[in-house]
């Protein structure tokens, strides 16, 4: 048995039997052509290129039509390979001078760039691009050899399928009942590969490192695309831990189907509004799978992912218009403004590398906020997005008022130009803020008086209340959500809302964990917003709570020491209510 | 006119006349010898390294009598060099084997070193060791050519003195009333040169990068040691602004020391406990001098500073002692366990150098919940040394119950040790956590019941509280102690102090700032500790403040929107009480 830990982009446990794909796809010899055949060659080559631009034009489409315009424009992205001058004049010049065949000149130059990509290490944003041009290549050599495409389509047996990398197309033409999983040596959170797997809902984990040497095609694995481990060959009693986790979230997830159209009320007749995180235009498909009231968070980090350069407005437009349609005219959608880490921010990346301390630095709305020309592109779409349906725009890592101050002008002069141009948005769009950094929790008071509605972005306001970086394992014992500093703040955040009667959610991981749901309606929150997978979960829990019971316990939880005390405590009360669920 | 800018390491604004050293010391070329002549150059060598050894001894002994033990035994580290094995050996391999004079053996061999330790930059905790070599290696050369040692010790007229690097002998040797002040190209704020620099109150910037080509012996300068400034050759405007500031600073200096023997007590009578933050047990006399209340902060960085090792309890308990009764046995000192950044600290250099936002990891009390032996250490020598005198306790960067209990566990724990072994200690010596995690602060009311006092952290409370790193550039504008939320914090902090009757400091940079004076005595503080330069100017200003006006501007500050807000209103307060003063 081996235990491998990478990155899980796309959630999920399935046991099943391996299908190991090349680690390197096709091996091209070096072999070179007579100097007469070099211009027959070349035309060779261009006609390859010209018909697999065409391919991916036409696969852009049909993801399009699958799962939407923002999938398929990954493809678009791509095609501007085949045409670039820079790779064009390498590969002419390796046939040309070189008089290598037109099959090895592309495997030369292409496999050159996507080492030199995955070198930058799997946090860099370029690397990212790896993966495309995978997909670039063997559309080329497919082209050239005659060799079989998508050798994923045809699949007989339900596999997982394990690689060193797998592109974008090949990901978006898997069967999702033939391809039960897949995990790759390399690839990285943002790739267009993870994307597409978190579309398709195929459970996935990238970036495992050197494993391929160690497995064999029908090897029993098990892929945990939610905690990204893959396991090959587990024995006995890994195994049966892991059927018993695969058959606790299979009869959950039918139960949860059936009570897929109960409303999330508490057992005192309390609607509490049950929203959907997403990152993915696709996802909103997600939200409605699980009959989620709205989106209360939409991470628009994606738009930019793995450009050189900013989405135009265009761009930003459609990917919002998507997801309103796909919700309908009556659920709201909360589109938070850009909130990159400093770190993947391409425009800026040198600026930033220098930052001893980037979850200090230069971020989120502090960035928008210096880059005036591309936060007025997003806010322009968002509001042209706006009557489309219950569209709100939210800003993230508001730290003062004078920042959501100078955001609000900011809008305020978006919606004079547009005005003047005759586009129609909606005048009263909602405008809220979200809550994370210590001081805007303290001043919630004050924010509250400037705009419609809050959002608790609880992972961001744990690390600063507790000063522990949340992805630094030497402080993990300090960062807990469960901190009763954190519930303090929260609940003040919460007060701060209720008495200027603006709305008020959590959408941190915070609100997707059982543990807390009863506290948090108990400090008089009314609306959460989770991942959808934890929707079904989240609203069976909160069908089981009596609010003024919440209200005791979450007053009683303000009062304890220390976040061993809390967590013991709500865990009793989550006992009590729901006396059968596992821990 | 050039303008430098470095890291000021002694405080202090100067205008003077430029002598200029060679700046790598004399220049030894690479001459052979006869192999007959091997051995004697090795004879010539060990005598030379023999009579360095023992003229830093003597050194170490007079700075010892003159500035303390503590800075005498930068000398005794130093000495460790002479018979350092790997460096024997070195030395003896190029004699021997390529036949080199003992003079170009020292200098390659020395430089080498140097060269290594300056190029890992001068935040790195072993680049302050490249003084110290400086030292050895001149001092060896010396006794090899029989040359003039000290050529700063002998100076007619006043001057500046400028050099690539400074030794912290040649700091030690030099006379304030002739070398006015000095500034370095290389060297970083621990290093010993510049701990030196401020034991001695000689202005001194260092780490300012190449600018000695720009300079000739004679010119004009200005260094001003608090901003880290050099200027060369200023133009008539910048001198004569310069002129205007050093003579404000020299006639209030007077006047300040007419008041040195006035209490710190407001209009009203009521007295202020006013006291020094100190680094060094030498600084203990700037505090006397300056009449403190006592020492309200006692930083124990120094101990660990530019050492492989963990100082000795025999180390720790010299230093407190020193501080102790130069202070006397009814003046309060408040000793701060360690507080290192973890990037300074030697023996988890490795660990640490991994961390991606190093202010949010391991650092301060959490590194020394994790290494007991040196905390331990640390407390025992504070115990032992408790009976001296008025010694107080304080933790660092505490954010939780839990980590305070731990301490007092630990704490707990050696004064056990210490009543079985028989060894005296003051049974009630006060303990007290700082206030500077978020957290904490909110917390408070729980915390006050486990300590005898508070000491609020200022620089990193604002700092966390805003998310807003206080090195970063790029969020100069985000960081600052005037934003209502730090307010809010400090006052909540102070108000849960005074319901548990304990007691209530400020010793971050705030409390040194006129502009909050009025304010921090208003939220109800009546102890404030604030660097020795500052106590003239605070006292002053504490002598005109009524405390009832100051409640009154208190709370309203409270109730501002912006930092920009809270700045005007608290100029605008302090110029009411005191409208002679320059902003």
């Amino acid at each position: 048995m081996e235990i491998y830990r990478g990155i899980g982009v796309s959630p999920g446990l399935v046991i099943g039997t391996a299908l190991v794909l090349d680690a390197e796809g096709v091996r091209i010899p070096a072999r070179q052509i007579p100097p007469e055949k070099v211009s027959s060659e070349l035309t060779r080559l261009n006609k390859a290129l010209k018909a697999a631009a065409e391919e991916s034009r036409a696969q852009q489409k049909s993801v399009e039509l699958r799962l939407g315009k923002q999938l398929g424009s990954i493809f678009s992205a791509q095609s501007t390979f085949y045409d670039d001058p820079g790779l064009l004049t390498e590969l002419h010049q390796l046939i040309h001078n070189e008089r290598f065949t037109a099959e090895y000149a592309v495997t030369n130059v292409i496999r050159t760039y996507r080492r030199a990509l995955e070198a930058l290490g799997k946090d860099h944003f370029l690397s990212t691009k790896a993966s495309d041009l995978l997909d670039v290549e063997k559309r080329i050599l497919n082209q050239l050899l005659g060799a079989d495409w998508e050798p994923l389509s045809n699949l007989k047996e339900p596999v997982i399928v394990l690689a060193h990398d797998i592109s974008p197309s090949e990901t978006a033409t898997m069967d999702p009942t033939k391809v039960l999983a897949f995990a790759t040596e390399s690839g990285g959170k943002t790739s267009h590969t993870a994307i597409m797997a978190g579309a398709l809902e195929i459970p996935a984990v990238v970036g495992l490192g050197k494993f391929l040497h160690d497995v064999a095609g029908g090897d029993t694995l098990i892929v945990d695309g939610t905690r990204g481990i893959l396991i090959v060959d587990p024995d006995e009693e890994i195994l049966e831990e892991y059927q018993g986790q695969v058959k606790v979230l299979s009869e959950q997830s039918g139960y949860w189907l059936a009570e897929r159209d109960l409303p999330a009320v508490t057992l005192d007749g309390t609607r509490i509004e049950l929203m959907g995180n997403i990152e993915f235009p696709s996802e909103a498909a997600h939200c409605i799978d699980r009959n989620a009231d709205g989106v209360g968070l939409y991470r628009t980090e994606f738009l930019f992912a793995g450009h050189d350069t900013d989405p135009s407005e265009e761009e930003h437009y459609q990917a919002y218009v998507h997801v309103v349609q796909t919700l309908g005219p009556n659920k709201p959608v909360v589109i938070r403004t850009l909130d990159h880490g400093a770190d993947k921010f391409p425009n800026h990346a040198e600026k930033i590398s220098e930052e001893r301390n980037p979850f200090l630095g230069l971020r989120s709305v502090r960035l928008c906020l210096r880059n005036l020309p591309m936060f007025k592109k997003q806010m322009r779409a968002i509001l042209r997005a706006s009557v489309q349906g219950d569209i709100r725009i939210m800003f993230p890592m508001v730290g003062t008022l004078l920042e959501l101050r100078q955001c609000k002008m900011l809008l305020a002069e978006v919606r004079e130009d547009l005005l003047e141009e005759g586009i129609p948005f909606k005048k009263d769009m909602p405008v809220g803020t979200m809550i994370e950094v210590p001081s805007a929790a303290i001043m919630a008071d004050k924010l509250a008086k400037e705009v419609d509605f809050f959002s608790l972005g609880t992972n961001d306001l744990v690390q600063y209340t507790l000063a522990a970086d949340r992805t630094n394992e030497n402080v993990a014992g300090l960062y807990n959500p469960a901190d009763p500093a954190v519930l303090r703040l929260i609940d003040s955040v919460v007060r701060a809302a209720r008495t200027n009667n603006i709305g008020a959610t959590v959408c941190g991981e915070m609100s997707g964990d059982p543990l807390f749901t009863q506290w948090l309606l108990g400090t008089g929150l009314r609306q959460l917003s989770v991942s959808p997978q934890n929707i079904p979960e989240i609203k069976k829990l909160i069908r089981r709570i009596n609010l003024s019971d919440a209200e005791a316990m979450a007053e009683k939880a303000l009062q304890l020491d220390t976040a061993r005390d809390v967590t013991n405590y709500l865990r009793e009360q989550k006992r009590r209510i729901q006396p059968d669920a596992i821990d």
